[in-house]
């Protein structure tokens, strides 16, 4: 556990992001990074938390950047809710953030080229609300199996921006651990493959998912939820853990039935599936029967709010 | 320029040459990658120069690796050509590389998930020498518009595979430098877009092409040329030499002439044309009029043995 941080430092610019870092370790420390996209909640300071007690001295950094790149034009950039005065407030509380990293943007912008704009490539199937041309932006990291199937097959350009901007931190803040939640868990393992396959010098720690009082998982998207709609979403968390319950107490249950009884609950709460599926923890592969270590995933829209959340359950093969 | 290397340390783990890296730094040394794939000759070796010469406290590393992922399944992987011990020789006699990474491989490979193999992803447009599947490698760097065109056109993985092996040499070597020879033109000004746009905090110097005493461009692959297609392959450089004489005696050259006289002199030689373009030097854009600083970059066959080549031509716009 680290001493006191006090007020973290707020560093807007890459370059004195990096030589900050560089600095932290020069004494020794281990520079943790919690990637956000602030609006921060408990999920977050709960990584805020989990930073702090990496073993040995550490400089905690907190990024707060949203990455327009993860978002298709159809999505909600425009609407994603940010509060950066209080979110510096609650980082500030925990005691335990040495810098906040919150640059203006991240990406080269599309600048025409010799006086005029390049094409658009061919083939580009995917669009994302980083606008490019020009000299823009136009390196991008895909993690091709695990970026497809749960939310990328209804947002393709999803993880290609989550991995592409994750890889940019690495890069510019130069971590040593990076905290995920589990509550993106195709995120997590997907951050954890690229990681392994690119041999970035960064361990990756997967935090637990942090629920409100009646079960919700917290999340910055919650705010836009009606009471009504808040209500209805309870029934998201009510049917993972009935299904946990229920996988538990029968050995090598179905999946088709465990799934059909979730998107009964979810649907007759007034929400609209998105997807249910159970996969295995680490390949995200479907299985058939739940007769090893799995996590059952659910995507499901409230009203105009897309919520997603999972439960893992560790049964040995 | 650094103090005489003697014989290079030869470093074959991820971890022990990441470990190597670091403590160089820790005593003020300024990291320099020359990735190969070996076979080494002079061009290689003007990289080392080149890299010796960065200013302040050095240390050289030199990668070898023959990278599966940039071959497509119908080309030359199995024929190119390699001498391991050839190549020590020649870097230690420079007496400038203080260390040789020569991983037997870099890439995780496609075991079984969970006893069976996943499925290759639905809709891969692009398979190259790497085996993929189970939980192997699936992560992979595009830069999607300098990509296509030259080289990307008739070499669909290439480029791809190039990017991704050097963000692994980058992550597990930590350079502050790494030199790329400009022969491989598109390849050096795909790698600086790369860099920039994922923040990798290395700077790229690209290195002038080095020749034969008769102009053929250094390549490990004109080892194969027969001693009659080594001749004719000389159309290349002899061509390239003459288009930049014409356009620099005539203002505003319409590139499509140029081009034809190109391939009618290869073509004359007994080549087969891969491609001929005049393009912009930063974005690789084509022009129809030399007007601007431009590179005309030519692929063309001699017999089995496909040979690239380029020249730049400094008009100012």
């Amino acid at each position: 556990m680290a001493a006191a941080a006090g007020e973290p430092e707020v560093i807007r610019d890459k370059a004195a992001m990096r030589a900050w870092s560089r600095r932290q370790r020069a004494e020794g420390k281990t520079v943790v990074l919690v990637p956000t996209m602030g609006f921060l909640h408990e999920g977050h300071l709960s990584l805020v938390s989990a930073a702090a007690a990496v073993p040995g001295p550490v400089a905690v950094v907190v990024s707060i950047y949203v990455n327009p790149s993860q978002f298709a034009p159809t999505e909600d950039l425009a609407t994603y809710p940010s509060d950066l005065a209080g979110d510096l407030r609650k980082l500030a509380s925990t005691g335990a953030v040495h810098a906040v990293f919150n640059p203006p943007d991240l990406y080269h912008r599309g600048a025409a080229v010799s006086g005029r704009r390049a094409e658009a490539p061919a083939g580009a199937a995917a669009s994302s609300c980083l606008e490019a041309g020009g000299d823009g932006h136009e390196t991008w990291i895909r993690v091709e199996r695990l970026e497809k199937g749960l939310c990328g097959a209804s947002r393709p350009v999803f993880f290609r921006g989550v991995a592409t901007v994750v890889a940019k931190l690495f890069n510019v803040v130069e971590p040593d651990v990076a905290m995920f939640g589990k509550k993106d868990y195709q995120q997590w393992r997907l951050i954890c493959r690229m990681v392994r396959d690119l041999d970035f010098a960064v361990e990756i720690i997967g935090s637990e998912i942090v629920r409100e009082a009646d079960g919700l998982a917290m999340s910055s998207r919650n705010v836009h939820l009606s009471p009504e709609e808040r209500e209805k979403a309870l029934s998201i968390s009510r049917s993972l853990l009935n299904a946990r319950t229920a996988a538990l107490n029968n050995s090598n249950s179905a999946s088709e039935h465990i799934k059909d009884q979730i998107v009964q609950t979810l649907t007759e709460a007034g929400g609209r599936v998105d997807y249910v599926e159970i996969v295995e923890q680490e390949s995200l592969v479907p299985v058939e029967t739940i007769d090893r270590p799995v996590v059952i995933c659910v995507a499901a829209w409230f009203g105009k709010v897309r919520l997603i959340d999972n439960i893992e359950i560790h049964i040995q093969s």
